[in-house]
């Protein structure tokens, strides 16, 4: 079977000139581009919005995948629809109708993401795993920066993967927070398809992004 | 006596390349550039946050102008300080201590400001104008897409302008919304020395920059 | 002149038949229907939203007078517009874009209001008296029961009047809260065209509608 | 053993004569009459509050169902009771004190109900349970609209009918959102005993209510 | 005619003994008690709560003057008046009912005061002034450490006192922040009456309590 | 072994002497103080803050466990910690990112513990016991008065207590409520090894905290 699909983060990448960052991990073999979005609330940080998704959508054709650290949330999901998000990624902390949040994405013809912050149980996804597309298991606190990966969220995948099998369901799993090269064999061992990086992507400069790529895929 | 500073607001340009805009509305003779920080709670829209300012720092050494339209914002000061802004604008509705917030900016060795909408009252200054280093009259309602300048707020430029005379106050009254070669010269008639303008300014391309920046001087 | 326009308020109405109610009242010579609409956050009680609105708009062809007691309220805008309103009166402290919640009711095609509490300065009028079709002056605290008339809004209702005539303004004074037979005529002298009342239309049952209508107009 | 009984929503009544409704209901054979409280910030909708419960009172004997779609609920539990409430049912979504609010709801002498969400994990009753007279499983998504039926949540009124059962508790299920004759017979096989129907219950106005709850029934 | 009244902000006792530092107080010739209570949501600090107070409350017969700094505060008023509050303020910025809540203090037999932050201006009094037994201008931000007394305030003083002189009203003017034996005669000559002092009452030990106050009052 | 550590709440202590009162259960024996803060929006009353925990600090040497009833925690951890806290517990309905309030909690050199409502389901520690030093399980719901032991938490306590040693977890389990000489063995048996106790320690003065103390150890 194929490696895990990359996803870097354009978190780390030079905000100065998104566009060719985003062109040059296209370029050496990223197979997603992962967009956090932080509105200040949510999470004590504030990055980017709908503006810059759609700003940087004809630089690449590969997947924009964004997470949206937002509450609440359902405002937005539109905004980022149309800014050519493929995949909207939500939390559950972000409203208490979570199940219509992924409706509406659905409805707009995207892919529903579920996150789940490194306390929040597994139990979270009890009545929507059947309902979502991916769930993305954060393995920092999403929006502190300077953080190791969390180890214990191995065990969490572990158990999404344990259930995706038994019910036969088409949900990927994807990881973010401290992947590196030696903690993406980890969680791919424990279930994860989809990892998202962004140090470990964007350090080197533009010259070593393919190589960071291969290395986070294992192939280094 | 001098036309006007003019603070093209990046806004208006292209979030993909954001470097080269920086440098190009330099080049073209812009004066500062101005930035709209947006929450997506103070305001509906969410736009860029401290990160994308810090990014965007080596590329100039001209002014950064953050209008800060978030609420509660007094978390939010340092990381902007930090990131490299120069003028720092807050809103009198975006938490109780609005003199504590101006203090608080001038205390990071930062030029503060304070931003009325359309539809607050210059009373709202009373007690803080004489603390501030500018007044940022919003001639649109701020966050909300496709509006016309809102020609009331020529008699609140007005009323401020004369205010700042009569107590030899050194402010600088700053205006932003429908800013053009039309609208321009009205806001400086009323007392404006600083013009906020977007896609007055990018339009046309970066060829254009330069006899836009100009025509909204007046020097057209 | 044409004595005040009077619009009972369907608060003090029989909540089981409000649409004889409201046919009634209109019979009785009501000029406007007054809906108080309370979400129990901007204020402490909560009454009905837009379905209600909806079921009452065939059963009479007199103006819907809707005051939304919400925070947030731009929200909500377009579901009562929808419903059947005709004048949407919005509270300043409602939101911090008062101007936009103004300019987006008459985008809707409804005339727009702005209510003050009791201590709320007419001078939050200051730059949209010239943007509304009618100031909404409350003599009692909104959303909270058994209050008499707050004579000191007489001064406030002066206060406006005086600006409106000085400007020659199109814009409506109304007054609710307390008002009665003995109320009303000081309201009138201080500028008021417009008087809400609620017991005082609805008390003595169907058959003293007219009466008391009358009676709130001067004419008992 | 007897069917379910039948609880139908007055949201989909005429909102002009809800005393008529109600009775109509009533006599139609009706068990319950369910009253959906929405406060436009727990859902982006907003019915009708306690003023609206306290009219219709009279107008049966039928217990009064309340549902309070309401955060945060507890300043509104009395104002419910006084009205005439039977059965107050709440979201843990709608405090962090759930425990309490039941506690409370029941000092007052009423029934307490918990409601679930279709994406709350039937976890969320593990401490409360034993505590509750009833449990509100959301098969649509509370206060929006046009939705259909979503099978997931029998599995969790299997679940909670299974606990109930094992622990011999004296708790009702009850079921809301998507009810009609094809639902129905699902519902209470999975273990519900209250069934909430609204557009099946009022369809084809009043001469078809008595048809219409005996087709949910399952007598038809 | 008789100094101003002094009134010790027990924020600067020592809480281990806060009975005793009140006794202490009332012996040095204080004539209010200060009490500041935050709830680190209107201000980032977080102090003392009506239990306290109540502790209190048999330690002294002077007034105990009650600043809440509490938002929303409406919920609180009865706690701290069963407590043992005679003069109870609040600030216009914690809820939209002032009107109601200084009609709450005083029907509950207490003293209403209405607190100005350095930034709000005077015209937040438009319509309370003549409702109020007390305003209370702030002196330096509430809820910070470490401010000096801000002297713009006494010209908001100025403003009140002219308007209560010309109104011919009995209403108190209290001023708090950096009050001492420098800045006191300044605020006393502006039109304060009562002035509450922190550090300046409670520096050198209760041994120095009496002097302290006696400079205060400028009898020193 | 040992018996539970006893941790008498100073809620329950006379407020104008908390010094003193420190001191006496200190020499009566207590193992630790524990401190009951709360804010006012996560609990519907409001005590003590950091200030107060300051100057209880030099009055004992017994650890401090400060039991936090605020949300959001996250900006009051550090003046906690400075204050003089030994043991800082927090709530997961206090903000979305618990495990991060833990990471901050250590980093600051102080023992984590999370707090459970009586509602809260022990899934909540799914993904955070290994990382806290205890657990408290309120045993009634915090911030209301009057309450009665729940028992029901007891079989919480006792699946909190099966998971610690079937992972040889390093983790107290503390219980807070309605504890006295009956209810404490209870909660021992189930696992329990913190008890807090208000009344139960404070009753009858000074002279028999000892014996109280004793009492809750089930010594007497």
């Amino acid at each position: 079977m194929a490696g895990p699909l990359i996803a870097p983060s354009i978190l780390s990448a030079d905000f100065a000139k998104l566009g060719e960052e985003v062109r040059a991990i296209d370029e050496a073999g990223a197979d997603w581009v992962h967009i956090d979005v932080m509105d200040g609330h949510f999470v004590p940080n504030l990055t980017i919005g709908p503006a810059v998704v759609k700003a940087l959508r004809p630089h690449t054709s590969k997947p924009f995948d964004v997470h949206l650290m937002i509450s609440p949330v359902d405002p937005f999901l539109d905004a980022f629809a149309e800014a050519g998000a493929d995949v909207i990624t939500v939390h559950p902390e972000a409203g208490p109708h979570l199940h219509r949040t992924i409706q509406r994405i659905k409805s707009l013809g995207k892919k529903a993401g579920v996150s789940l912050n490194p306390a929040t149980p597994a139990k979270a996804l009890d009545y929507v795993l059947e309902e979502v597309d991916l769930v993305l298991v954060m393995s920092v606190n999403p929006g502190f920066g300077g953080q190791k990966f969390i180890s214990s969220q191995l065990r969490k995948i572990e158990a999404i993967a344990k259930r995706i099998a038994k019910e036969n369901l088409d949900v990927l799993i994807e990881v973010d927070g401290g992947i590196d090269p030696e903690t993406a064999p980890q969680a791919v061992n424990a279930g994860a398809n989809v990892l998202v990086a962004g140090s470990a992507t964007f350090r080197g400069g533009q010259g070593s992004y393919a190589a960071n790529i291969r290395a986070l895929r294992g192939e280094g």
